[in-house]
């Protein structure tokens, strides 16, 4: 194994695609679940339950992120978790990653591995471990992430089993992502500096995978992650089950008002619309709201009928479009 | 769901992320085992032998194909063969596939619906759905591929278990995709034509998955898919198992010596070094061979001690390094 220390300053082109497969390799713990780990035509994982959650996040360089905004660990957090965040939100226990890694050849070998890191060290947060991967040459760092889950015998959490009388949940942080960009984008070094704790939960969510499983163990009837954002999420959830969303009304917290204050922001369409946070948002049997206090805050109901309302205002949705940016009336499911 | 055919001449910028994941996912068909496909947070597939086997590739744009030399529906072939390939070299029967895609806003609706047909296709040839995915923004095409398979409660078929006495066989082509890109490289449109058959093995291989799973099922010990060249493989499954591989003298065949002759070039590179063919190496217990006379054929021996010969001749691998170009001793695991 090579000594990734002494491969300071090269290239990962100096080291050689297996070179660097091998460093990377020995970084990552492993676990008895995983049968048969790096180094095979594939890995072999246990699957106990009978049935596998799987789901699949492609990062791209200068679209997701910005090598000159975060550090390699923090994508390298953030990449992993949104994936195990997804497993989560189907009340899942995350287990298994698999990474699949593009990079330019000029890639210093300490980025790549500094990634590594980054990505088991998330991975390990929610008990997971890396089983396999990928490598290649590309022009820009391109990160695929494959992620793998063990639903323990519990049915899967979807979006389309929210029931009228259902209290809806919210397990997370909702528009720290979406300040923490702006921040970054400001062009202000001091401010990045005065709410480096925004910042950073735009660099690498931090998302509770715990409470996402107690949810799903207190018996969710259904669940999302926030990844588009809040009222685009409840949207979703809403379509999803064919019910009606009433949210109570959510204010700024104090932190949200101070970087919105300092950069003349609406923190508003932070909370509503800033994507990225990962939250878990849920709907759960008014008989276990109780329990779940120390999981996830109470933050509306479950009616009949459809759309989302909060303190009877309609929300309409304004997530992110890959592709167009803010998406329309016409390019929703 | 969009009329996909009405939107021809648009781009994926025109009509949106989520129309064209719904117009992705109306081309795809789905099975039974796939309990939970695309539109949740993840996808629920079932594992009913307790364990799943899964690996991943990223194909990146101008490095691993080019719009210019293949179709978006051969693009989409290749991925997922390449893919399902590596499965059923773990003895796994292909079930299940997730793709990531990442693209300009430029790109016509048509180019990625092609594609999805191409991905389907291929997936079918070899018994898989795909379940999920994700799209996403980027300047160059990326795709990334995650691949799931069965062990039909068989142990899976590792690069680490040729034994002394067993026989190396090989089921498929080599170096087809090496003479297919030689000739799309050599400038001259006219041998494109002439050799077609070469050239569309490039743009997409045709692994036989029915033969990797007969030699899984009739007890290979070993087996390997031939990605990277044969020469190359032939060193892997040797150091991987810890033994020697003793191979018959190959020969070009008729057609790979028209293009050599053609192009000047030297058709035993392409057959010993040319990558991309998914071809599968087995070795097999030598009372096994005569069954498998339809899906493979015995290419040499497997002995005590390590490195490979052919014909009593060293050979030394020269498989495709993705940073550094042709690989090197050092680079080697």
């Amino acid at each position: 194994v090579i000594d990734v220390e002494a491969a300071n300053g090269r290239t990962i082109a100096d080291i050689g695609e297996f070179a660097l497969i091998r460093a990377v390799t020995a970084l990552l713990p492993t676990a008895a679940h995983v049968q048969v780990g790096p180094g095979d035509d594939a890995a072999v994982i246990a699957a106990p339950d009978g049935r596998v959650v799987a789901t699949t996040d492609v990062l791209v360089e200068n679209v997701h992120f910005r090598r000159d905004w975060s550090s390699a660990y923090d994508i390298g957090r953030k990449a992993a978790a949104q994936n195990l965040a997804d497993l989560a939100a189907m009340g899942s226990r995350p287990r298994t990653l698999l990474l699949a890694f593009a990079a330019p050849g000029t890639l210093p070998v300490s980025w790549a591995t500094d990634l590594a890191r980054g990505f088991a060290a998330e991975a390990a947060r929610a008990g997971a471990v890396v089983a396999g991967g990928d490598m290649a040459r590309s022009d820009a760092i391109v990160l695929s992430v494959t992620a793998l889950g063990d639903l323990e015998g519990r049915p899967p959490v979807l979006r389309s089993g929210a029931r009228p009388g259902d209290v809806v949940v919210l397990a997370g942080t909702t528009g720290s992502s979406a300040a923490g960009l702006a921040l970054l984008t400001s062009g202000t070094p001091a401010l990045v500096d005065v709410f480096a704790d925004l910042v950073a939960l735009h660099g690498a969510p931090v998302p509770s995978y715990d409470a996402a499983l107690a949810l799903a163990i207190a018996g969710a009837t259904s669940m999302i992650d926030t990844s588009d954002g809040l009222s685009s999420e409840l949207c979703h959830l809403a379509d999803a089950s064919g019910v009606a969303l009433q949210i109570h009304p959510l204010f700024p917290g104090v932190r949200l008002m101070q970087a919105a204050t300092a950069l003349s922001a609406d923190p508003r369409e932070w909370l509503l619309d800033g994507g990225e946070d990962h939250a878990f948002l849920a709907t759960v049997p008014p008989e276990v709201v109780d329990e779940l206090g120390r999981w996830a805050l109470p933050i509306g109901v479950v009616a009949e009928g459809s759309g989302v309302t909060m303190a009877g205002e309609l929300i309409s949705p304004a997530g992110w479009d890959h592709f167009g940016g803010r998406s329309d009336a016409e390019g929703r499911p």
